[in-house]
């Protein structure tokens, strides 16, 4: 098999790649890294992702990592396939850019915090931090008001269509999902609803089952 | 004239949107931002970015914040000014993407961090955050280790000539320059002659100077 992906199946990166695999009807190699061991940490994985961090991708010869940049690649090498996540319109293109970017800069920050502390530390039996929670909240809370008024203006927040940016968006959002702060999410209406628009995509839930199994 | 830069002088990602534009050798009009009232908080600043953030863009009818995104358009749609800033071959652009977003999540959150508490706050009147600086400096550092190796790859971090991959870096980086976390840059012998190349671009000089006349 000539695609590989090196991850965990509890990192919302790994998640976010498979999810994309899948909506490109790719087929691929899961390889769990034992990250309770530090096997990511350790030589050879850290020629495959030198920060230490999971996902790694192999597409034949060609070694990825930084699951954004993995999406990107697989998104635009293989527009022919499956589901198209990249807007073919040229004139549309700046704006989804611009909500990949709202993604990674602004709406990853506190959400990633929030599923540390409230989606993975309580799994793996470490204490949450409520003011960290607190914070990452009300920053949050601002990011989502800003995506209530984008989502009268577009069904998706990238566009018309479901995009990578919205692709993106659904890891942190399914752990958030079954935490305390789904009330964030929900108290918001079109929010709300993009939220279980997403997250019933049959990719993302197909993904999640090939991660667990 | 067509393109407008809505900003402040002090800000990196309206410094990073300018030195693309000039690198492409485009002509545009810079609006200063009063961003001591608060006219970035308010409207109708706000119709140009949601988030109350500079930069913001006009190229035309065409609006657009997130200064990546901003960039990226730029040596997208005007690939054929000035400096290309994109690699042509498509072979190299998966690994261009990926130091992309290297920058965007990994160097970005300690480099803004330390910006903010080593450059901006003595200038406006602030104390600096001590045991935030130590954090984000240790966490710069173990960055930089990785950038030390690839830079033994590749002479600039996206490939083998400059692109928007080091462009993008560029602003963190000359505030830090100026600060006591030089040292962290300059102890390590590839990234210290990658950031003296990258800070004497013409283009970056002329930036700076348009943005402070």
């Amino acid at each position: 098999m000539a695609i590989k992906v090196h991850g965990s199946p509890m990192s919302t990166a790994t998640m976010r790649v498979a999810a994309c695999l899948i909506e490109k009807e790719l087929d691929f190699e899961f390889v769990p890294v034992d990250m309770a061991s530090g096997e990511h940490k350790k030589h050879p994985y850290l020629s495959l992702n030198p920060f230490g961090q999971v996902p790694a991708f192999e597409d034949g010869d060609l070694k990825l990592f930084e699951s954004r940049a993995i999406t990107q690649y697989i998104a635009h090498v293989y527009a022919d396939n499956g589901y198209q996540l990249i807007l073919q319109d040229p004139k549309k293109m700046p704006s989804m850019s611009v909500w990949m970017e709202v993604e990674g800069q602004k709406f990853e920050p506190p959400a990633t915090k929030l599923t540390w502390e409230l989606g993975i530390k309580p799994i793996i039996g470490m204490t949450t931090d409520d003011a960290a929670v607190k914070e990452s909240e009300a920053q949050l809370s601002k990011v989502l008001d800003i995506y209530e008024t984008q989502l009268a203006e577009s069904k998706y927040l990238g566009g018309d269509s479901f995009t990578l940016v919205d692709l993106h968006h659904i890891p942190n959002i399914y752990y958030l999902m079954s935490s305390k702060v789904k009330e964030v999410f929900d108290s918001r209406p079109r929010v709300s609803a993009w939220c279980a628009d997403i997250l019933a995509r049959p990719a993302w839930v197909k993904g999640l089952e090939k991660l667990q199994k």
